[in-house]
C-alpha cells in the first residue's frame, strides 16, 4: 500500500507539473512517462506475492476494523487491475490518447464526424473493458463504479428523472428573480491570487501543508497529510469566477488536507467516492460562497484588494452576480439551478451509448434535442454542444453523475450541519468557519476511505440520498429570495 | 531502458518541486516518494529478464556503433547496481538523511561534534560501498567514477597540486587589480527574472521547450528534449548572484536541451560525466559571463530593465564587479581564481578519510588548517568553515572534484573554440552566440554520453586534461588587465 501511495503521489505531481509548469514540447514525452508509471502500478499491483500476502492476511484473526477495511479495498483495486487485461488497458490509452488529439482539433473546427469517429472504437473498448470488469447490472455500472464505487445506473436513473422534473419549472422563477452581471472593468490577477489566499486561510486551509497555484482547468491534488494543492484561474475581467472556484477547490483541498493521519500511505487515505469529494467542494463553493453573509464577511477583504473597482459596489451586488442564474449551453459557466440538467442530459447519453441504444454517430443530434428539451437552448455548433467537455475523449464514462451526486449529498449535508450549528448564514458572516469545517471533519472526513459512501451519507445527514434537501436549497435561495 | 529514463524523469520532476513549489510540511513523504521510486529504478536494472536481453544482445553481430555504446553503458550501470547490496543502499539512504537532518541544526548552532557524529557512520557505509563496487585502485575511486565514469584519485592528485602550486601565487596579484563591489542599491526580483528570460534566449535556449523558475539554490533539470528547467535565485541587494548564476545554469540547461535527439530515452542522453556538465555551465559562466564585451552586450537590458539602479553605472563598473577577486571562507561566493583552491581542500579532507589517514573527528581542524594554508583565512566557525557544504552530509564523496574538472575542460574548450572561431571577446560583444553554441553542439553536446570525457574532450580540445589553459585564462583575465 505504501508503494502504491508513493507512486501515486508521484504520479500527482508529475500531472500537477503539467497543468502548471511544463514548457509545451514537454507534453509528449510527459505522456510517456505517466504511462510508464501506470504500467508500474498495475505492475506493482498485480504482483504473486501481494496475493500471497493479501491471502495470509485475510486467513488472519486478529485483525482490527480499520485492517479488514484495508484489506477489503486493496482486495477490490487488485481484483480490479487483475480483471483488465494489459492488452486493453493499452488499447485504452491508445484510443483515448488518439481521441483527445482529434477532440483538441475537431472542437474549435466544428467536426463532430471526426470526433465521432476517434470516439466509437473508444467507447468499445470501454465496453470491453465493462464485460471484463463484471460489475453490477449492466456494463455501464463496472464503469461508474470506478468513480463512485457501489453506486448504479438503475438507482440513478430514477433520481435524474426526479431531478428533471423538479428542477425545469424552478427555471423561469429563478430567471425572474435572478441578479445582474458585474459592471465592466479590469481585476488584477494577482489581487485575485492575494484573495485566493486570504480565502483560504480565513476557511482553515494550511499553507504550511498546502500550495495555491495557477492552471487552465482548476484542479486539486493531494499527496498525503503534508502536501496539498490547488490552482484557480482569474479571468481579469471578472473575479467572480476566480473566487468561486477557489471555494470549490478549497472544499476537495481541506477534504485532502483532513483525511485521518493514521490512514497516511494506505487506501483508506482517500475519499470514498467522487460523489463524496464532490459533496465538499460544492458545499464550499454554493452553500457557503453563494451566501450573502459570505460576500459581506469578504467585503473588507475586497475593498483592500480593489478599492477602485469596488468603489460603487456593494456587498449585495457581489452576491447577486453570484446568484444570476441564466440558462447557457456551456456546462461549467452553468448557474447552480440548471448545472444538474446539463448532467442528467450527459448521463442520459452515455448510458444510452453503453447499452448500444444510441449510435455515436447519433451523439449530436441527441445532445441538440436534450438540451432544447431541458434548457430551452439548441446549439448552434457542437463546439458549445457535445464537443465541449474533455471526458468522453479521455475516456471518462460513468464520471458525470458524481457532478450531481455531490450537489445532492452537499445540500442534505448542509441540513444536517444547520441542525447541529445553526443557521450556516450566521457563521458565515462573523467568520466562524472553524466549527463548520470541525463538523465537516467529524461526519466526512475522519472517515476516509473506510465506509462506502452510502454509509457515510446516510450516518452523516441522517437522510439515504435524496433530491429534497438540494430542492430545497435551491427553492430558498432562488426562488423565495427578494 | 525507455523506462528507466521515464522513471527518472520522473525523479526529475519529483525533485524539482520539492525546490521549487512543496510545501514545508510535505518534506517527509516527499522523501520516502523519492526513496521508493529509487527503489523502483533498482528494481527495474536488477530484474532478471533485463539480464537475457542485455546477454542476447551482447551476443548479437549486427549491432551499429551507437548500439554497442548503450549496450555497454546499461551493462555498466546494472553492474553498479547489482553489487551493492540493498541492505547497503537502504543504510546509505538512512545515514544520509540523518546527517542531513543533523547538519540543518549542527550548521547553524555551530556544533561540529553532534555534525562529525552523524557524518562517522556515513563514511563508513560509504567506504562499504566502495567496497562493494571494486572500481578503480582504491575506495574512494569507487566513490568517484560514479560522478566521474574512468578519474582515478592517483590521476587527480598531481593534477590538484599543480593547481594549488600555480593558483596561489596568483591571488595577490589578482586581488590588486580588482574592481569595486556595486554600490548598495534595490534591484527588484521580477526586473531580475525577466532578464533571465532575456539572456536565455539571447543565446539560444528554447524557452517552448523549457523553464525557468526560482530555487533557495540553483540548479538545472532535464526531462529529455521537451523540457529542461533551469532555476536561479534573485538577491535584490546584488543582480550580479541571478545573473552568473543564470549563465551558469544556462550552460547546463543547453547541454541537456543539445543531446542527440536519437538518443533520446536511452541511457546515452546524458552527459559522459558531472565534469563534463559542469565544464558547460563554467564556460558560459566563466568564460563568457565574465567578458567586458559581454557587459557591453546586456547593457542596454539591463538599463531598459533598471533605469534608476544604472544611471550612474557603466557596462565597465558591472564587469568589474563580475570579476573581483577577494579570498572568502565561503566556497560558493569564491571568485574564479580562489574557487579551485577550495576544491582542492575537500578533494584533499575526503580522500584522507577515504584512506583511513583522517579521522571525522579531527576533520574541523584539518579543514581549518587547510584554509589557512590556501587561503591565509582561518574560519572563526565551523558553519562557516567545515559545516559550510550539504554535499558530505548528503552522502555526495568524490562529487567536488569533477567542479574543478569542469573548471579545468572550460578553459580548454575555450582555447579550441578561439581556435576555430576567433576570440571569443568579439562574437560575444555582437550577440552572436549561435556560432558558439553550434561549435559547442558539434564538439560536446552531440556526442550525448557515447564516449567517454577524456576521449570526448581530447577529440574537442586537441588537449589531454591539465591545467595550462586554464592558469592561462586567469593570468589573462585577473592579473594582466589594466
Amino acid at each position: 500500500m505504501a508503494v502504491l501511495s508513493d507512486l501515486s503521489a508521484a504520479i500527482g505531481l508529475v500531472g500537477w507539473d503539467r497543468e502548471v509548469a511544463m514548457p509545451p514540447r514537454g507534453a509528449e514525452a510527459r505522456g510517456r512517462q505517466l504511462g510508464t508509471l501506470a504500467t508500474l502500478v498495475h505492475r506493482e499491483l498485480t504482483r504473486e506475492d501481494v496475493e500471497d500476502a493479501l491471502v495470509a492476511l485475510e486467513e488472519h484473526d486478529g485483525l482490527d476494523g480499520d485492517a479488514r477495511a484495508m484489506l477489503a479495498e486493496s482486495r477490490r483495486v487488485r481484483d480490479r487491475a487483475l480483471r483488465v487485461p494489459e492488452a486493453l488497458v493499452r488499447a485504452e490509452a491508445e484510443a483515448s490518447s488518439r481521441c483527445i488529439a482529434v477532440w483538441v482539433e475537431a472542437r474549435p473546427a466544428n467536426d463532430f464526424p471526426a470526433f465521432a469517429e476517434a470516439l466509437r472504437p473508444l467507447i468499445e473498448v470501454k465496453r470491453e473493458i465493462a464485460g471484463a470488469l463484471d460489475i453490477g447490472d449492466e456494463p455501464y455500472d463496472a464503469l461508474l463504479d470506478e468513480y463512485e464505487p457501489g453506486a448504479r445506473a438503475r438507482q440513478l436513473e430514477p433520481l435524474f428523472a426526479e431531478l428533471r422534473e423538479r428542477l425545469v419549472p424552478l427555471i423561469q422563477p429563478a430567471r425572474e428573480r435572478s441578479g445582474a452581471l458585474l459592471p465592466e472593468r479590469r481585476w488584477p490577477s494577482a489581487q485575485q491570487m492575494d484573495l485566493a489566499d486570504r480565502i483560504s486561510r480565513a476557511v482553515g486551509f494550511d499553507l504550511a501543508a498546502g500550495v495555491i497555484s495557477i492552471s487552465a482547468h482548476p484542479f486539486t491534488q493531494g499527496n498525503g497529510p503534508g502536501d496539498v494543492r490547488f490552482t484557480t484561474k482569474p479571468d481579469e475581467s471578472d473575479p467572480m469566477v476566480s473566487i468561486l472556484s477557489t471555494l470549490h477547490e478549497l472544499g476537495h483541498a481541506l477534504y485532502e488536507q483532513n483525511f485521518p493521519i493514521g490512514y497516511d500511505r494506505t487506501v483508506l487515505y482517500d475519499a470514498p467516492s467522487m460523489g463524496a469529494h464532490e459533496s465538499q467542494s460544492r458545499f464550499w463553493e454554493n452553500h457557503v460562497g453563494r451566501l450573502a453573509a459570505f460576500w459581506r464577511f469578504i467585503d473588507p477583504d475586497l475593498r483592500a484588494r480593489f478599492p477602485e473597482q469596488m468603489a460603487d459596489l456593494r456587498a449585495e451586488d457581489m452576491q447577486r452576480a453570484a446568484t444570476r442564474v441564466t440558462p447557457s449551453l456551456i456546462r461549467i459557466e452553468a448557474d447552480e439551478v440548471t448545472y444538474n440538467l446539463h448532467i442528467a442530459l450527459r448521463f442520459g447519453l452515455e448510458l444510452a451509448m453503453l447499452r448500444g441504444e444510441l449510435e455515436v454517430g447519433d451523439l449530436s443530434e441527441a445532445w441538440n434535442d436534450g438540451m432544447e428539451r431541458l434548457l430551452g437552448l439548441r446549439p448552434a455548433t457542437d463546439a458549445e454542444g457535445v464537443m465541449q467537455d474533455i471526458h468522453w475523449a479521455s475516456g471518462s464514462v460513468g464520471y458525470f453523475p458524481t457532478y450531481t451526486l455531490g450537489n445532492l449529498y452537499a445540500a442534505q449535508l448542509t441540513e444536517a450541519l444547520e441542525r447541529d450549528l445553526g443557521p450556516l448564514e450566521d457563521l458565515v458572516e462573523a467568520g466562524e468557519f472553524a466549527p463548520v469545517l470541525t463538523w465537516m471533519r467529524t461526519h466526512v472526513h475522519d472517515r476516509g476511505r473506510r465506509v462506502p459512501t452510502g454509509e457515510l451519507m446516510r450516518e452523516a445527514t441522517g437522510h439515504e440520498l435524496g433530491v429534497d434537501a438540494f430542492v430545497d436549497h435551491l427553492r430558498r435561495a432562488y426562488v423565495e429570495r427578494a
